[in-house]
């Protein structure tokens, strides 16, 4: 089941060569509540500075990405460019548009194209996410969609997620671009909080290779055509379906990471801290070595230990305790317990391999 | 020509099954003051830890290195290895002796080949230390030495210095040895300064693959024979040697990176601050997707602008300008103004190649 008043559309527009689908749009018959969390990168794109203001707000009723071009570093141009392909949206589907780009950093938006590639998406609206889903990927390999129906007070709320990942994913937001649309009705600064909750243990908490993309966003259009509204009772069983979602979503970019044979997941108990479980299982989800042992299902336990000693969490390594759990199998469990306090937390990564590599040396 | 009173040597202790040299020593005629730099891993190796408390009063005679075990994570048993370790080195060659050990972590050291390859070691003491740079390696490819004499108030100072490098090297220290003889005459807080100073824009400012590893130590030795005082006159002469002696090691520590082919150099100016030119040039150099552009000879900038922007050094993203020079050679330099100060700093990696998984993946 999807969401109630969403429309989706997936089309190729001709700025992939390849002849594979590069324009996605989201359409929301009213106008929603929306919410994000954008990239921390200095260098962001037009499309993130754009939308900021927009999350600001609170309200949007459309949702339009491009793959191939992140019209990121393209000074003025790219700010006049992102600014005209919202209008084109806004024209069409209704405003305020939200803008989502991703590609190669540095190259200006053909305008001609995204527009034509509006007009196509128009005639391709569906109450159906499958071609969305598949237009917004780049370097992945599979599709990554979710639905889930919650009933709250007699009726049903549905959340459904689609995101792109792959290469450049980093705690704090990456080449990743994660959308949500729920029929919840929901007010502004509570969905800003709750997004902002979950997605701290979610996408934050997943690496692929360490670099932060200048584009990614996690962005989230909620319609209240439900018509349940998201309180202090119901907000319990709202936010743990949100939790559900966006972690899916999360271990399926992991598991695509580029090059990815094998998908980690990381458990840390025993911190002292919340923040110093979340440090510790990143440092060890995001270490080469580690990843490599992986890759190679060896059990190198040593590199696991060096990478939670350099992750800035405190511990007394004579305590520590670490198992491995599939280290042949395609999804790698690493739990380690430090042995030093109450807090935990999980992170999510892949493997280090040649593909990796392949991949990136020759990236266009 | 080596610094005065010192002698070297290197020889195959039975350790690695490659019938490699495996075991090193350096011994001073005299006891010598002592620095040095250790991890800032929190799992650190049984040598860092006593190695700390004799860096702290000041004075050692002999330093004894092994490979294939680094005697980390290997609990009170590897302390009490290490105790005894010493004791071998120092009833031999007197003390006080410190120990470097290196290799794959958890293993306990095979304590009856040391004692025998200490005993070897001192049949081939010698005033030439090239089979000690060649004792130290572990999966390098090439010996990293070098010799520099400065001319001080009429006499010659030498300073000598060896480095192995490799996989997990990373800013504060990694799976990175370096030693350094001089026959300066020094006090101890004057050369802890002085080797701290030198070894932040040198040895912290290279990183192969983010990794820091629990037993990477820089240790300098001065036993004064050259009989040059140095002192508020003569300092900045000896430091800029050592400048000298620590920038050539960390950059031949980069260009042997594990499977590299390529050294990259990133030189960043016009930032806030020098901490904030560190930073920048460091998240350049350890981006995997700029490693792999470097790789592949790809003038993909934008990921240099990514990783800039992601380094937390503060900057106009309109007005950074950067270049790529030899992009197609053995070096490739990459310049980047932030435009935004006067300070700037440089750091040093290598391209992240097929090679580097391939050797991580099946490491023993």
């Amino acid at each position: 089941m999807l969401p109630k008043g969403f429309q989706y559309a997936g089309v190729h527009a001709g700025l992939k060569d390849s002849g594979k689908k590069d324009m996605g749009l989201i359409v929301s018959e009213k106008k929603a509540v929306c919410a994000g969390v954008t990239t921390t990168n200095l260098a962001c794109a037009s499309c993130v500075k754009r939308n900021r203001k927009i999350l600001r707000r609170g309200t949007a009723k459309t949702i339009i990405v491009n793959t191939k071009y992140a019209n990121a570093c393209t000074g003025k141009q790219g700010d006049k460019d992102d600014a005209e392909y919202a209008k084109i949206a806004e024209k069409l589907f209704g405003g305020p548009a939200l803008t989502a780009s991703t590609g190669v950093i540095g190259q200006n938006l053909p305008m001609d194209k995204i527009k034509k590639g509006a007009e196509l998406l128009q005639k391709n609206l569906k109450h159906d996410y499958d071609d969305f889903a598949e237009a917004i990927l780049t370097t992945d390999l599979v599709v990554k969609k979710i639905t889930k129906t919650i009933h709250l007070l007699g009726r049903d709320v549905t959340i459904c997620g689609t995101a792109k990942g792959s290469g450049m994913i980093h705690p704090n937001m990456a080449t990743m671009l994660a959308f949500i649309t729920t029929d919840a009705s929901i007010n502004h600064s509570l969905l800003q909080r709750v997004i902002r909750e979950v997605t701290a243990i979610s996408f934050n908490q997943v690496t692929v290779d360490g670099d932060t993309s200048t584009n990614d966003m996690c962005l989230c259009l909620a319609n209240g055509m439900s018509g349940v509204r998201i309180d202090r009772q119901t907000l319990p069983v709202f936010q743990a379906a949100l939790t559900e979602v966006l972690i899916y979503l999360a271990k399926a970019i992991a598991a695509d990471g580029e090059g990815a044979t094998k998908l980690m997941e990381v458990n840390v108990t025993g911190a002292r801290s919340l923040k110093e479980a979340r440090l510790a299982a990143k440092a060890v989800v995001g270490s080469p070595l580690v990843k490599c042992a992986v890759y190679g299902g060896d059990d190198n336990w040593g590199r696991v230990i060096a990478a939670v000693g350099r992750s800035g969490a405190k511990f007394d390594p004579e305590k520590v305790k670490m198992n491995w759990d599939g280290l042949q199998s395609k999804t790698v469990t690493i739990n380690i317990d430090l042995a030093s306090g109450r807090e935990s937390a999980q992170a999510w990564g892949c493997d280090l391999t040649e593909g990796y590599v392949r991949i990136n040396t020759n990236y266009n």
